[in-house]
């Protein structure tokens, strides 16, 4: 087992799916701890036990100088490391990795010293439900050590260029420890407030990208039916007061080009930020939505019009631009209905 | 009356209220004909004959070199003025400007030449709905003139800083000749396709207007309870993918800053776009879309929350942004209900 | 004279010209201070003292319930205040006013305790010499006081609606101390770096605002003699790898449109950025680039082209774009000197 | 040889360089003709006629429906093709594709009918001198065939994407005929007024785009000196008024992040637009500037700038960002030269 200095210079990271992957290598390649305290090693773990074989695989050639080390839990995870970072896709096992039994995170609390506990920070990456993640910190909390909630955007293109923008809630002083790490794979880091802040923010702001989405999709088909041609409707919001983020950068028709780049629309809604990870969200700020008494009508309309294409065998996997194409199919069907 | 030359020559302009007042006042001081074919000349009506008055009376001292002549009714504007337009702020009586009855435009064009009526152009600029302005359309046509539809966006302020945008539907030729006029008035002149075609723009354009507004409030809202500041949420949103031109120029959050310019939301939701005509906006594509068979399910969903403000002493003449307000109260509410 | 309370629950303000009479504005009306301290006061002086009269009054109407204080001299601000703002538009006498002398802040710290001169905050809104700032912001440390440097871009608008940027430069804690102050005035406040940041960054981003200014009427004066419509190329412009700030919102050229509101170029260059002060800001870029070494070929060659027009009385107080209209006179006057 | 008919339907291509290979790539897989003649058939020419062959071949199983036919010169493609499209990387040889000589297009016109030379519309996509370019225009009319200038933004990218932005300039009817085919190139096709307008408008933007590149280099590295991070001097600058195209998408400081995607600056400069044509460009520019009497201090300085770049082998085939480490490197030496 690590001694306690190897601890202090050790990061641990939970999660190398396809976006856990990519911030781990720009980890390893960019982060500058701000006191020079000898190299940095990482503790690594993933439920995919191929995928943790795999990455210490590849950087033992990219990065030979750099330690990786192999292990077998989230409890082992924290035994070797002083900042644990994770990043799971879905929010179903994730108290687990926490505190959740004698393999999370909270176990191995237990078995350190005061020091070694008061000097633990967790920063967890995963979008989940505020409410947990605010339980699970004040239990953390409680065994000594501290949590921030630091989900990120930006999609896996973000993540492997480095250029996520990470969204943090939780102590300020925490805060300011967890920076150069997350610098390391990110164009921003920006506190948001208190613990939940940073899901709040992330939440918030998804929201509003599936209602625009959703509504430039339903202006286009609506302008399109009534006799523009698309390119000159896209050209006219885009320097006009209907432009969004979708709009001038990931068009849902097919048939416009609003930049250089060709948007998901234009190859078969490939890539992108998929539809049911979209949905996910959506459902988070719809969740959340109830428990505070915020009206939310939209928001819950654009979420059940996402419901069914996330459950889509044909929808859930491209990116989430498609509803435009499911959208003017059904409207194509209830025309014909009309007649 | 007009000679056929002096007709040829003149422009007439139907409606001098908050808008046409202001881009009259461009017209005549900023159009420059496109062969010298001597002094413009321009024949006016309003139902509000005060208006006409002041508008002559205003005229006469700033440009006294311009003819400005007192029309009686549309059908006497189109006696003196080849080329016509209206800006008439509600669709109610709009017809009978172009085809209803002995005090019409269609009227006044059965007692001309052939060469006369062939000569004749009329360009709408009202907010209508799109399958009355193509249907008149198409009785002037028979008449043997034309009618472009010519919405405008850019409001109050736009009007008085000629800085309006133009979506133009209709005829090429016709379209052409229309430039020079309506550019003198704005800052983009644009031809979006055949009749109805500019109707069909404004229209989708504003729905996406109305979803992205009401959006984006449900978000700020949705945060704040969460826990955000919504200063640093609504900078997040403008660097990230929630980002719209309501969040980046017209922000209904009043206590969030983000531009050198106050928007309504910092002054009691006073000026701006007001809320009654952005209800009618959303009212139009609402019913454009039970025509066509469009999907609206996040429009009519936008159009039944501005619905009640529309018709509210409180809220309807305050700039559409004031919906912000009216939800956080409706949340408060519903969130004392709860205890 | 002041009690301690006293002092530490008033803020003394330097300088009450154009800019800072709405800075002191939106400070006495939108500032709360973090922890409930009692009503703060204001300790005003400007070497005019009608200013600070009127301001006086004014505010006896508006907010009657606030003390403000006239004082005889910076020392005399000192003296009352513990927070010290100063916004002074020239650099000229601006090392008087904290160290120069028996009526500078530095005479009067002498005067206090040491807990009263520790609980000192001066912050400098002023746009002046880097090195000059530093250096005095070292002499008041010594002296157991802080100074932050914090210049403001916004100009009168921004700083009329409270919608400035403020770029500051300084310690940390002290940073985290202004924020609430500086916030009262601001839509965002940014901490830079160590002293002198806030400054640099100022100075950098109006030198490059000189740059694509000049830069962008260079263009399109080339553009337009080769055949281009303006309108057609400064749209081609905007949505290509050309467009910046001057071109989507200060358009120098006055018959190009861009937005709804009129540019100065519109209205003469009458309001806006002057082009004395833009001047100011260049002389500084190029001086700072002297003392680091830093090559500024372009930097230096507009700061050549703006300084006999910053000494002009045709062009000193007109919107910095003015510009445009001189290098078009030019190069009619150097087109005719070729015939 | 081909029939009238035949002709009639076939469109030319000479020029199948980096860009040039896509674009027709992207003609003969979007284009579709106006009115169904027939299949349209392609008529090839480059200098290096491995390019040809290996179009033909890649087209033979992608389309084998579409007839491509190998040509021996330009006069070889106007006696095979209406509509000829040339995309040819400098101007050195451009006059002989057109009118140098028995290969080129005018000795085709010469053996073609009346019919067949007044149907000949040619479309050059090149950026070459305006004074050439509408020299040669105007030698192909007085033979009765036409020329557009139709020079392209948007790089190898946006030629593979079919997203090019074209700039256009010459007679409007021809305009008018161009569009489709130019339309399944490009996302934004702009009529900017006579001959040579639409090279004018591309040189005016792309010398505002190095004004603005070297500028923005000039004032990131003088706010670094004097002690700003550079990421937060890059923020600061993107929410205000120095922002650009190059701050906001092409930020030339490597350490500097601003959006979703690494720009050239993150991979050693590799990719985008390279110096040489850059430069290329400015010298254009500067050239004009002469001929027409403009001033272009700002200008010249920057060409002056980039010109040893262009002709240095470390940096002539790197993006134009570059130009920030030469600075970088030259104040450097120039800061240690003062020691």
């Amino acid at each position: 087992m690590a001694s306690q200095t190897d601890r202090a210079n050790t990061i641990g990271f939970i999660g190398l799916g396809a976006m856990g992957n990519h911030m781990l290598h720009n980890l390893v390649t960019r982060y500058t701890p701000p006191r020079d305290g000898g190299q940095t090693a990482y503790a690594l773990f993933d439920v995919n036990e191929a995928a943790v074989d795999s990455v210490i695989k590849h950087h033992s050639i990219e990065t030979p100088e750099v330690p990786l080390v192999k292990c077998s839990s989230p409890h082992d995870v924290a035994k070797h490391a002083s900042i644990i970072i994770s990043m799971v896709p879905t929010g179903k096992h994730w108290r687990d990795v926490y505190v959740g039994g004698d393999k999370s995170v909270l176990s191995a609390l237990r078995t350190l010293s005061d020091t070694e506990r008061s000097a633990t920070l967790c920063m967890d990456e995963s979008t989940i439900e505020q409410s947990v993640s605010k339980e699970v910190a004040l239990e953390l909390r409680s065994a000594g050590a501290d949590l921030l909630d630091a989900p990120v955007s930006g999609g896996v293109v973000g993540a492997e260029n480095g250029t996520l923008a990470i969204m943090v809630g939780g102590d300020k002083a925490s805060f300011d420890r967890s920076v150069p790490v997350l610098q390391s794979m990110a164009r921003k880091v920006t506190h948001c407030g208190d613990l939940g802040a940073g899901l709040a923010a992330k939440i918030a702001n998804n929201l509003l990208l599936g209602i625009t989405m959703l509504g430039l999709s339903e202006a286009m088909l609506l302008g399109k039916r009534l006799g523009v041609d698309p390119q000159v409707l896209a050209d006219i919001i885009n320097t006009s007061t209907g432009r969004c983020w979708s709009s001038e950068i990931n068009h849902p028709v097919p048939e416009v080009k609003v930049g250089e780049l060709s948007p998901p629309a234009h190859r078969g809604y490939r890539g992108g930020f998929v539809t049911k990870l979209a949905h996910k969200d959506l459902a988070l700020a719809v969740k959340a939505a109830e428990h505070t008494g915020v009206p939310l009508s939209v928001g819950r309309c654009v979420e059940e019009t996402y419901r069914p294409l996330a459950a889509s065998k044909e929808f859930a996997d491209r990116d989430f631009s498609v509803v435009y194409e499911a959208l003017d199919a059904l409207g194509s069907s209830a025309g014909n209905a009309k007649l």
